[in-house]
């Protein structure tokens, strides 16, 4: 027999997620499914995010803002409308120009370490 | 050794993405990574897509329109803003309201069925 679902419990607003300050000038909102997660990123001009790598495959749609992605060692500016997909392990980081920045950051697996301790 | 990776392999713009008509008022593009995939969806006013479910997880964010979904058997509307979650097998069918409506699709892992034959 298929599950109950209310479909309210399935819809949430970005306007009512949690807004967690994370580091100076960086807010982050997250939604946790079970293996998919999404994170909605808000970035004051010219933050810089320290090149890092991670095994989870990650995708990033630019939603406002430009900014300097460095990628596996080579570099490229990104705007709204671009789509990054980084495979596990690559390393990357990201410089923001002269705007506010907003990024939605797709995981697969869940990054565990996001997650307030279960 | 890091395998070499080039900036601009990492990047699409959803302009210049193939866009396919996959039925009447549907139009999709997709960018497929290894376990993730998003697909950008643009459906006419009043378009109608059957209840169906999948083993795959789903997010969906809305960009554009307002939707009335059907979610394991009640109905919700939903706007700019919503991120919808789909768990594995959880029953979902949309009718888009009266104007047109873009959605962000991303699964885990690639719904294989919508890829070319390989």
């Amino acid at each position: 027999m298929q599950p109950q679902i209310d479909a309210a419990d399935s819809v949430r607003r970005w306007d009512d997620v949690k807004v967690e300050q994370i580091a100076e000038g960086i807010e982050r909102q997250m939604i946790v499914g079970e293996k998919l997660m999404v994170c909605r990123l808000r970035f004051r001009p010219h933050v810089v995010t320290a090149v890092h790598s991670h095994p989870h495959e990650q995708l990033t749609l630019v939603e406002k803002g430009r900014v300097r992605f460095t990628i596996g060692g080579s570099e490229r500016i990104v705007a709204p409308g671009d789509v990054l997909h980084f495979a596990p392990d690559v390393p990357h980081g990201a410089t923001m120009l002269d705007e506010e920045v907003v990024l939605i950051d797709i995981f697969t697996p869940l990054r565990e370490e996001f997650l307030p301790a279960r």
